[in-house]
């Protein structure tokens, strides 16, 4: 298994190329306001976490280029979609997001509600051009992203969240709800970048291993910077969690059992790699160190 | 061009069709009730004009009933939410649509929210089935929904009317709003259907003309209804354009002209469905007919 890389300049490489594909694909002209309030939703903005997993898999599978920035680009507009409707007054009521006023503040709530809604639509518009992707596999990114975006992975998770504020949850209840609200995306980051491939059953197996993996070491890291770390640090308000008396992998698990959780999951993850089959998969590698080693 | 049919009997076996479909793929048990509030939303309930369109065209053209039954569902969900999020406090502020309390009256703003963002995610989750319809239909039909859907459709739409209440528009502009908000998914509806048969470019552009004047009808004959009936015949608030200022075709043109307008769309359509070398238009004829003659 290559582990050699500079993944740092790998990834500014690729980050260039997922902001320079939302710029293009997100509308500036959208009518009155529109495009502008889904502009500031997704661009310039965000660790971009899940287009890295998507455009990592790709590489080491060899896939399709323009389908996997296309997959990366929908992948984050989905993700970004839920963060301007889950900072809405109804839902956790955030006005600071990647150190700006959220959606809502700036352009006001019913514009930020379509903003959402259209950033949604926009994911699969991009999914589906006319041409430069297969439609069989443009069918099978639909397919993976919608089911992980809707009621049996994001939205559904969010809904648990939502029904369990303020009440303790058990860690399998726990681990249930993250599964879907963030695993569920970013296990499907993952496999889009696989599907731009050309990979066989074990492979793919080993990925969504990884890609599982990837996704609870996510949140249990989340879960210990919201309250470790400073709100000027995270780029959005820490604290909230516990302030919501939300359940956290650190109030059901304790501190440092969760910093040992995300060693374990880690060490999961790399350990998928290694049985994948593949020979380059040091971006992926990389991506597990970082999502649990970061500090914001 | 045949016109004789018994189009209620038609429209009934349709829609039980349809009814079955959605009662099958929106899902009783999405988490923490979900499920509940999503088919609340959609299920029984509605005019179901664009699933009659859909399947009206596929009929038209002979084509795959799965893919349209799926298309349907998907165009109906999609409709479904955009209201959902439209009734919400930030928008419209409606607390009754089709005789009942609007969902976030019901399940609360936070679970109306997530509920019609699940209700997007699922219709293209309806349409990328992992067997039952041709992938390259598939994705043709995704690409279809989510372009009518998103800014350049309904949400673009949408944008232009909340940026524009209170306002006097010019004819043109009013029409460039409802052929984004409403005409967009209705004229996806027709080509929807068509896309699952095999349309000569002709039969594809005629069909298309038919949508449009189907679609700009259909605004024109709301406006008209909101001012001259009552809420209780409509099944939601009436009146309410008038109260919020905004602009309509019978604010704009007139009650009478708003008439005669509605029927030019009507011959239009029908003018349309003469030209579209099609044998059996007689169900696209009837709806034309039922939209601009309805009461609610």
């Amino acid at each position: 298994m290559e582990r050699t890389l500079n993944f740092d300049h790998w990834a500014r490489h690729q980050l260039d190329a997922v902001e320079a594909a939302l710029e293009t694909w997100v509308p500036e002209d959208a009518p009155a306001g529109l495009g502008e309030a889904m502009r500031y939703g997704v661009l310039d903005g965000g660790k971009r976490l899940r287009p890295l997993l998507v455009l990592a898999a790709c590489e080491a599978l060899g896939g399709s280029r323009e389908a996997a920035l296309r997959s990366a680009a929908a992948v984050e507009l989905i993700h970004a979609y839920s963060l301007v409707h889950d900072d809405m007054p109804c839902m956790d009521n955030d006005v600071l997001r990647r150190g700006k006023p959220t959606v809502h503040v700036k352009y006001g709530e019913a514009q930020a509600m379509l903003a959402g809604d259209a950033m949604q639509a926009l994911a699969f518009e991009i999914l589906t051009p006319d041409e430069g992707v297969e439609p069989v596999l443009q069918a099978r990114l639909v397919r993976l992203l919608a089911r992980a975006a809707g009621h049996a992975g994001m939205a559904g998770g969010q809904a648990i969240d939502l029904a369990n504020t303020g009440r303790m949850l058990d860690e399998a209840t726990l681990r249930e709800m993250h599964r879907k609200k963030t695993g569920a995306l970013l296990l499907a980051s993952v496999q889009m970048g696989a599907a731009c491939g050309s990979p066989t059953p074990a492979t793919w197996q080993a990925l969504s291993v990884y890609g599982e993996a990837i996704g609870l070491a996510f949140q249990v890291v989340d879960d210990i910077l919201d309250c470790t770390q400073a709100s000027d640090k995270l780029g959005k308000t820490a604290g909230k969690d516990q302030e919501a008396n939300k359940p956290t992998y650190v109030s059901v698990l304790g501190l440092e059992p969760a910093r040992r959780y995300a060693q374990e999951l880690r060490a999961q993850a790399l350990a998928a790699l290694e049985r994948s089959g593949l020979a380059d998969v040091a971006a992926l590698a990389a991506i597990a160190d970082k999502v649990v080693e970061r500090e914001n």
